[in-house]
């Protein structure tokens, strides 16, 4: 296991490798009138007028509000120009500002919030200005379309000009989608490419509004995007040093890793704690970068040790163990995780194997590919029905998508066994579907290894070319086509519409590249 | 008249006589328990209680809130240091700060508000901190005894420590009082040049929570307290320059000046315009500066020329014109200004004529000591009534204060004829009293220059003791002892606790030292 040393000097390599942040200027484009129709996503229409000429005709005393839109979501400080109107201001200028991904955020800016995760994530200042006139910065970073101005209590009314975002990141561009693609997938593909461009920061970030962490399994979904598009590798490698100088007391790298104020280590997350080895050997693998591999390989190795105890002659049995506290694979409770979990496994030792004969570790590469070998054979004997050609799990043998997936994904299912799998799932009205995102790109992930273009291009199209649809120009935390109102929250506005786990669309579109 | 070119000569040199600001930091002391009180000033008695032990003991969940108080106002920035309990902060903290001179400002900090001015005078931050541990400095300034926290939408719970104030100013300590005084009026000097000391900025400010502006009349009081304490003349004479870059179009001297962004003039006040010459005169018979008396003499002089319309054979007509804006002289609407606009003339030219010998211009000296004594003996003959031995002013001969203090302030009446003159009113119970505090120490004056010790000490004991027994460390803008929620502004919260032309007492308790 890694001393505390050593992971601080992982700590200080990850410091090296800090990507410069680029900025840009980004004016606002649009003035907007919200309007109500139920025929729209979320029930409101965003309707466009010009803005230099509104900002030109119009002055905002006590209790005037406006709503202005950026050209794309950015990610960066909300600025402004302010000055009075006539005579002088005698006073400060109280004005509440409110920046949102999505229009319930802003039109419904002053609705009680009851949601459960804390409310100060609802990107809202309330700011007072001494001195007019002023060019204002806000201080902090926001994620948004959309700006809300509220006068609360300003001298007068004052004028506005110059809105804008100082947009920040680790990349200031976007990679022009493919020519040969249709026009819904080019702009599937650049929503996709802009979720990630957006949550690259200094780390790769689960979302740029909210939670703004380094999640071990966005990061690898990230990875892959990244592959296809930027190709900065070294933002990869320094959230891999992040993960390793920031391990949880038995050695386990953590779910998340938040930075600031100083690299801390999150919580238990098993399934996460898995891909560890899959990420460090696809960065090694896309990277050419060995030596990161064999740097942190004893990690890689310490997690599959640690994952043993959830094992019983070979088949995953952790999920009973009260004293271990998060296997994700999804947002759904009522998900039995034991088939994707035993995927996870053999996945995972798969990678260590495919890492050790990359690093020239013989003797380790051949004990983790007998130890895939065995739990896969496990897996196909305990949880694979051949006469049905579907995956099971748990005592209640349930039939689920993510089952079938995690299968495919690790290669314990050959690729016609998964794409007869999948189809018989499809069929099967009771099989428990992807709920999150997440589990969606691994739906991507499995037809493509399956070889299922068609299926894999309708769920892009259908999924999320529907966000596209409904408005989207990066991809959404949260999506269900038949509940636009649902979050996982309790309140629409909580819910990030700039979400890692939700852009990988473009890493299919592009990988044959 | 002084081009715009020479007014722009004059802000470089106010620029270069820019105080160095002074900062110290000053611990909150205690910890506030609001008690409900009838018997108090304004309700509440702020019960004081152990800060540290307090701090230590509690953390801070949603919706709770406490206040602190601090050994002594304090003009500068709110400090404190946050963290979270257990576990990590997952999400920002959103904090209101309230900032209060008096009880009412924290303990209804969020009642509504429905004052005449900009509410946005009302010391309210919402602060979104997105890192936890964290030392806040608040990037404004304010004036205050008390902090209030609320905690709007925090991660679990928080600790705070270190609340402090980052003070700032131009001078950062407290001449001791005079030992001879007894114990109130000690406390009385040192509440006066507490109230100087914060309101003692880049400029003499008249308040330092509101309207932080550098006003005339004002300034001449505080000039006064400068002189027997700080003797910070270079301030003196940097608000002169001020005033004399900042001039109205026809070169009036404005009634105050706003400094920030840029100095800016603000409104005509006739009576402060006629007070520049006096003030100018004091500047450079105290500091013993004639250069800028040589200098500013001119614009003194044209002061005075622009006046001459609002005179009539010598007499002060100019309250009936219409196209002159604000004879202030004090807050009170039904005050006849004639009498008091009268002294004033008088005394600026007099002021004028010993400028002048000043500096050797024994034609101006003569020239302006003759206008003196030409609108002084008008004066005698049309305003005052040698059998009841009072001043009256205006077709309705109202008796006032203020008409009895401008006489003698202005040497028309002399000493003894002033003396009479005031028992007089104080025996006319129709006279109009003053009302302002700024009105107060012209009669504190009125009673010195009659040489009427016993009425000073009684009305410093009386009026700005009762103060201090009320609870002021600094004077006030507004006191009536009897209306304890008496406001000009409709919101007793929005009234200065700590307000230049409040603050002379000093003046008077150490002129003869």
């Amino acid at each position: 296991m890694l001393s505390k040393t050593q992971q601080e000097q992982f700590l200080a390599k990850a410091q090296k490798l800090a990507p410069q942040l680029k900025y840009r200027t980004v004016d606002a484009d649009a003035v907007i009138t919200p309007v109500k129709d139920k025929s729209v996503w979320q029930d409101y229409r965003m309707k466009k007028g010009d803005l230099a000429g509104f900002l030109k005709d119009n002055d905002f005393a006590n209790g005037s509000s406006f709503i202005v839109s950026m050209p794309e979501t950015v990610v960066g400080q909300a600025a402004f120009s302010v000055d009075f109107c006539k005579g002088y201001a005698d006073s400060p200028s109280r004005i509440q500002i409110t920046i949102g991904e999505l229009p319930q955020e802003v039109v419904n800016a002053d609705m009680p919030y009851n949601g459960t995760l804390n409310g100060s994530w609802l990107q809202k200042e309330i700011i007072n200005i001494d001195d007019l006139p002023c060019d204002v910065i806000l201080p902090r970073r926001y994620s948004g379309k959309y700006i809300r101005f509220d006068m609360l209590n300003v001298p007068g009314s004052l004028k506005f000009s110059n809105i804008r975002f100082i947009t920040c990141g680790a990349e200031d561009f976007m990679p022009p989608p493919p020519e040969h693609l249709p026009e819904l997938l080019k702009k599937i593909d650049q929503a996709s490419i802009r979720t990630l461009r957006n949550c690259m920061q200094l780390s790769f970030e689960d979302g740029p509004k909210r939670d703004r962490r380094l999640w071990l399994g966005d990061l690898r979904l990230q990875a892959m995007v990244n592959k296809v598009t930027y190709r900065r590798f070294d933002i990869v490698a320094r959230c891999l040093y992040l993960f390793a100088g920031t391990l949880l007391d038995d050695g386990e790298v953590c779910g998340c890793v938040m930075e600031r104020p100083a690299p801390r280590r999150g919580c238990h997350t098993h399934d996460y704690a898995m891909l560890f080895p899959i990420v460090l050997k696809e960065h090694c693998s896309w990277s050419g970068d060995l030596a990161i591999g064999e740097e942190l390989f004893d990690l890689a190795c310490h997690q599959m040790k640690l994952m043993e105890r959830f094992f019983t002659d070979g088949l995953f049995t952790g999920v009973n163990d009260p004293w271990t506290s998060w296997f994700f694979v999804d947002h759904d409770l009522e998900l039995d995780r034991q088939a994707a979990m035993q995927g996870h496994a053999v996945a995972a030792y798969r990678a260590l194997a495919e890492l050790a004969a990359m690093l020239g570790k013989h003797e380790q590469q051949t004990k983790f590919a007998a130890k895939a070998d065995t739990l896969a054979a496990v897996a196909r004997e305990k949880l694979y029905d051949p006469v049905s050609g579907v995956v099971v799990s748990g005592k209640e043998r349930q039939i689920s998508y993510a089952s079938q997936i995690w299968m495919i994904i690790s290669g314990v299912l050959t690729p016609e066994e998964g794409r007869k799998a999948l189809l018989a799932v499809e069929n099967t009205p009771a099989a428990l579907r992807p709920s999150s995102p997440y589990m969606f790109h691994y739906l991507l992930e499995a037809w493509d290894i399956c070889g299922d273009e068609k299926h894999l291009l309708e769920l892009l199209t259908d999924y999320y070319g529907s966000m596209i649809n409904n408005g989207a120009d990066t991809f959404w935390e949260v999506y269900r086509p038949d509940e636009p109102f649902f979050s996982p929250y309790n309140d629409v506005r909580m819910n990030s519409a700039c979400h890692a786990w939700s852009g990988t669309a473009a890493y299919f579109l592009r990988k044959g590249n």
